[in-house]
């Protein structure tokens, strides 16, 4: 297998993830069958417990996809320690990568392990001083992406500044966005309103040729009035998963109403698919993953309790990201939009 | 009329608030009956049109207890000029508490006027360096109280250690908490994540002998562990103001779900009234207003949108905040918990 062949290679962590190695099978089964010969996969992980799998599973996954490696980083090892287990399968995706063997790579295992090592082994693509994480969003209207979400915290405007570039290209190549708008999250409209990091990067956009809409309030990150969200990681962070625990909340209260009396039961009998489809604009595993963004290479980043659904999504993303090059063209934006004074 | 006197004098800014002064004026009947003689309210703001709404109202509030004030604070006005009107209703709410004239003063209007004249002309505190906005939030337990929601930025950690006394203190005294658990809104549960705010904050609130819970993620807010949540009032705000659009977001998404067909026409319907009671214990006007903590008097702030309900509730609060001798709690409590390198 070598890249200079026409096809996309995706190297897939078996083990990373919740769920894995049972769920990253599935999923990557289920993807390269609808791949139509668009894109190959590697699952890399303990040969034996996939092989297992697909055994137990009756999968159509051909053995010469498997890549062994010994070593697994757990959900809840230090990201750094990565650096030094060489035989991790996130460390063999990493090393199929810079060998050429892959284009690209998917994890839903340790994201501070997958930000360390994406990070010190792919390299920062040139112009960009801190690799950032994106999320998806639903809104009103389209879907909205939100950058950093907790690779970084304690950033100077001209992150934000990066963020924005770096955003701007995915929504436009991706979601077919023609000139994405580009909001700045901060407490108060107004260009003054904020701390002291937004209301410098606030100048930063202002005075660039980005298509800057100007401050978002926490109440309209879901209005849908900008295609991408710029903020630092802790806050983007706090309120990802705040929704994430809302929404929770939600579920719950609705549940223990269903219990308090028959005719509750009934009714939320009813109206729970609704619901359902709600909170369906919600699931991540629609998505299935983002891209770390800046990082001189193609790493995808999944949730932790990712499905095989949502693997399989996960996969298809590296391969857009493939497709649509998203690497050259962030590179090329930022040419474009270079700042003096970084 | 002299705060000597036994009886507690709450002066109501008439004017402040985007449904002022009609919910004013009938928020403040409403309160001053059913005080039963606990307290006296006075309404402040521009007679003549207090008068046409207890006229047209048919409402029965005593003229005398009518304060003029010509001038109104705007809610888009820069919150600093509130300090050069020395005749808006505003100014003269603070002025009455100035001049042993009311014990307490409440208002729906312009928050960072009503922060800035209060930490200024009330002054703050011994002990405190920065005054902090609280809301309280539900949770799968019980209320959980979160201070800073707004009124500071770019916070040092001793900042941080003084909100979790004050917050210590009102779960205390007004939800009858013996033991307040005190959370610290971070990314990650252990002490070494988080910025370089938390992280240092952690140590001080560790070093202390206040019932320190540890770091709470943004998805685990809702879930009742702790009772007070210290943060900066920039997350603060973005995630409070967040939660208000995903609702908002909720609901739309149901109203439109139900305009897609007959039949979820009618499962809507039917579960509307359970949706409607999961959204109102995330409804402010249950509650009312909170303290302004940490300013030397009793100053409580509502929100811009509050209906008549959410203003009764407010005098409400500010009669608790009086009657529990909050102010004096806090010093006392500032003097216990000291910080020696403050």
């Amino acid at each position: 297998m070598d890249t200079n062949s026409q096809q996309c290679v995706i190297a897939l962590d078996a083990m990373g993830g919740d769920n894995a190695p049972l769920v990253t099978v599935r999923g990557a089964s289920q993807a390269l069958q609808e791949s139509n010969g668009r894109f190959n996969v590697l699952l890399v992980g303990r040969k034996s417990e996939i092989e297992k799998i697909i055994k137990q599973e009756n999968l159509n996954f051909p053995s010469e996809n498997i890549i062994h490696a010994d070593d697994v980083i757990g959900m809840d090892d230090i990201p750094t320690t990565a650096l030094k287990r060489k035989d991790s399968s996130l460390a063999v995706c990493v090393k199929l990568i810079n060998e050429g063997k892959a284009h690209a790579f998917a994890s839903a295992g340790n994201t501070g392990a997958v930000m360390t090592l994406s990070t010190l082994q792919l390299g920062r693509i040139e112009g960009i001083n801190r690799p950032a994480l994106g999320a998806i969003v639903p809104t009103l209207r389209n879907k909205c992406l939100v950058l950093d979400v907790g690779a970084n915290v304690d950033l100077k405007p001209n992150n934000l500044y990066e963020f924005a570039i770096m955003g701007s290209v995915y929504m436009q190549e991706i979601f077919n966005v023609s000139s994405p708008k580009i909001g700045l999250l901060s407490i108060g409209e107004e260009d003054s309103k904020g701390n002291e990091l937004t209301i410098n990067a606030n100048k930063l956009l202002r005075e660039s040729k980005l298509n800057f809409y100007g401050n978002v309030e926490g109440r309209d990150v879901l209005k849908g009035e900008v295609d991408v969200i710029v903020c630092d990681g802790f806050v983007g962070n706090v309120v990802l998963k705040f929704a994430e625990g809302l929404l929770h909340f939600l579920v719950r209260k609705f549940k223990d109403s269903a219990e308090k009396s028959f005719l509750n039961k009934l009714r939320i009998g009813i109206s729970k698919g609704i619901l359902k489809d709600i909170l369906k604009v919600f699931d991540y595993q629609e998505y299935g993953g983002v891209p770390l963004f800046g990082v001189n290479g193609i790493s995808i980043i999944g949730h932790g309790s990712s499905s095989d659904l949502a693997i399989k999504n996960m996969i298809f993303r590296a391969y857009e990201t493939y497709q649509h090059k998203i690497i050259e063209r962030i590179r090329e934006s930022i040419q474009k939009f270079h700042l003096i004074d970084n």
